[in-house]
């Protein structure tokens, strides 16, 4: 069956027929519930207008930023003839995003390609602080051709800030404290914390993130777009496409893919018992994608209070895979483990490479129906197969399909998961953009660091540690 | 505060406090709740007694295997003279435990490593049929120097048998098909399947899955021995350290790692809702032991029927994170999403090489605290604070220990882990050894890809298909 041709496609297309009772039986979403959803994805869109309106969601403006598409254009320019590598030096939506992206848009062998064939910079993103795996990162870097981009929005993230420390250390011993300005790009905000002060004091090359986009909606800022850029991706391609998302998250609701994939797993959720979502990309090049939402996701949605103050008690955690990787450790217990999951397929309809399988071993039936196929059309078929066999074990399956995975269908892509989950988090009653449960842990890790002013939270830990030592098996 | 001295430590520690109700108050197990474990898990560790005297349980007896070892050692260092790269062809269970023990086993950056600091081969794990994935690792390798290790218990797995016939093909077309041979190592089963029989009929070079040993439970027979001996990791200290887990895995429950395991997460997940179980490791060497943990438990524990027939209705669904990055996207659902969780922190005390922040920016406070401290007390710090926070807010977690990530530690680790699941097959009365669910999707597969004697699949996918059609928004 040939695949269909691209201009025959959309940017992004959601096929949920396997949610419904059609296919699932009792398991499904009944025409009912479907119905159910006109009323809370209308007024939720509604929300979202309004919300835009008042200033309140940045995040859908960020693809209108002509002029950091046109500096960020110059700077590629200008990096392309000065750097091998560009090291990011982030975590959490100051990492997630880019690496999505660059893992999407760029060869998968992209950083082991000779020069001639990679024609930009190497990208490296550092997102942990394994003092084995930052050694590692940093020994194959060369100080003189390296830019440094360090991402904070706050300019005080411990991991990060660690990172920077050191690589500015490094930076510093090999090219000296003059010569390393031009080494060293700071993404944080425009006029508050430590690191907009450190840029001020050095007089250090930088970029913003803009106020009010957090983190896990900051990729199309100069977050995501600044790396992205250094290498080459077309980031007006991305910027583009997101635009196209922007303005189809107001349709209404029933032709609205954000509004409709927002809706779907909150029935799912609230009414079925769907407590898990399983993202679940099959193409190596959109495996990042994966984790980017996870956070989204999860960061946005899994909160434990509502916005009118009562307990949350629904929400759904998103968990991600890889087909058909996953199939083969996972498949499993998405058919006959707990009913508590909806499996979501990511699918391209069109590889930048194809590979076939040659006519071997004619005489093995067990192998040479495979001759003369394609790698492609297996891993096709592996996920229709999958989704088949969870639609007749009534498991809710559901499937977002590009065209190719090129700038602008990635670029729709992200934008629309983030005003799915901007909507989710109107249907949910809660705050999409906050995340009040992760200040916590960053108070004891500061008070076992002994930052200043965080004593106490060292006496509170201590203070736990004294009264449990019974529970340890050595 | 000093890290403990490895000696001061067994192979593995288990530190369950914070599960406790003296810990979480009415989110955790009573004392109560942890007395009614001794009964069942008694009876479990006797089970495991009885089904491997039994000749039931032959994962346990792999530890044992001196003759392979033997062999593998001359296979290695006749290997290391020949060839620079070790391809593996397997998904699944042929492939996860192998990346899993590769990445905690050798340098993080061991393949970009020159020769010199190299001095074993390179190791590549094929375990995705994606095509630009895989045409983009094939470019990396040179057929003169390169041995590829097809891996497959049936020889029928469609997309290792795809990848093996492109991979005969590549090697057949550069080296001919007399010398390719040397440059082919089949791990099979060690009589039936199209695989054993290519072996014999083209006199190939070949090692055995024992029959018995299911991929989840394989990584210590020659499908992961052979690849690891191959790149000069010890074996022998991987299955010292698995020879104590199996004696350990006999001792009575309350001194019993691997029965606590079980049974802490089978009561959680049966009397307090914690469904899902995060597997988070602090180290990037040992990330990927969270995605062959994943196969393990899920595909052991995830059944619909119990032994008796049945209905399931309890298990747990492990997913997997990294620390310190996931808890940049993660830990706001741990703190504040559904009650549906219990965290495992898995740690190193030691790593292998430090990184430590210099004394820079000394009058920014927000910064000045790091310096003078290593990334390793950092990670440490975070984990500490993010289990007290969880352990504040009633969220159930648990912390198992090693005091460095080497091979008796890992090898102990892995095969704690593999009783731990056979034990918990016991508690929910499932067959954790059985796969019955992913039957039914590999039929539509190969229905969908014209292989004889399963059209009756591609007319059912067909049927399906016909009546369903409604809802899709592109």
């Amino acid at each position: 069956m040939a695949n269909p041709k691209k201009a025959d496609l959309s940017l992004l297309k959601l096929d949920y027929n396997n949610l419904t009772s059609e296919a699932l039986g009792e398991n499904g979403l009944s025409e009912a519930d479907l119905a159910d959803l006109k009323d809370p994805l209308t007024l939720a869109i509604k929300e979202l207008k309004t919300k835009r309106d008042q200033g309140l969601l940045p995040y859908l403006d960020l693809p209108n930023d002509e002029s950091l598409v046109n500096s960020l254009k110059k700077l590629s320019q200008k990096g392309r003839k000065k750097y091998t590598d560009v090291l990011v030096l982030g975590i959490g939506g100051s990492a997630l995003g880019t690496s999505a992206l660059f893992t999407a848009l760029k060869p998968l062998n992209y950083n082991a390609l000779p020069d001639k064939k990679r024609l930009w910079p190497r990208l490296w993103v550092a997102d942990n602080i394994d003092p084995e795996g930052f050694s590692a990162l940093l020994d194959r870097l060369d100080p003189p051709t390296t830019l440094v981009n360090v991402i904070s929005k706050s300019g005080s993230t411990a991991e990060t800030m660690s990172q920077f420390m050191i690589a500015f250390d490094w930076l510093a011993k090999s090219l000296g404290k003059t010569a390393l300005v031009d080494h060293l790009l700071v993404t944080t905000d425009p006029e508050t914390g430590v690191l907009r002060k450190i840029v001020n004091d050095l007089n250090l090359k930088s970029l913003t993130v803009p106020p009010g986009v957090g983190g896990r909606f900051s990729v199309l800022s100069a977050v995501g777009l600044a790396p992205l850029a250094l290498i080459g991706v077309d980031i007006e391609g991305l910027l583009a496409g997101a635009k196209s998302a922007v303005a189809a998250g107001f349709n209404s609701w029933s032709t609205n893919k954000a509004a409709l994939f927002a809706g779907l797993n909150w029935s799912l959720a609230s009414k079925k018992g769907r407590g898990i979502l399983v993202f679940t990309p099959y193409a190596d090049s959109l495996a990042k994608v994966a984790d980017w939402f996870c956070q989204l996701w999860n960061e946005s949605l899994g909160k434990a209070h509502k916005l009118d103050g009562s307990a949350n008690t629904v929400s759904q955690t998103a968990t991600k895979a890889l087909g058909v990787t996953d199939q083969h450790s996972q498949l499993q217990t998405w058919m006959e483990g707990p009913a508590d999951k909806t499996v979501l397929f990511l699918e391209t309809l069109n590889f930048k490479s194809q590979k076939n399988i040659p006519k071997l071993f004619k005489n093995q039936e067990a192998l040479a129906y495979l001759g003369g196929q394609s790698l492609g059309q297996l891993l096709s078929s592996e996920l229709k197969g999958t989704s088949r066999a969870l639609t007749e074990n009534g498991r809710p399956n559901f499937t977002l399909t590009l065209p190719q995975v090129a700038a602008k269908e990635v670029g729709y892509l992200v934008q629309t998961l983030e005003t799915a989950t901007v909507l989710s988090g109107v249907l949910y009653g809660v705050d999409p953009l906050d995340q009040p449960g992760v200040e916590l842990g960053k108070k004891f890790t500061y008070g076992l660091m002994g930052r200043p002013g965080f004593t106490e939270f060292l006496d509170r830990y201590n203070q736990g540690l004294s009264v449990k030592k019974k529970f340890i098996v050595s």
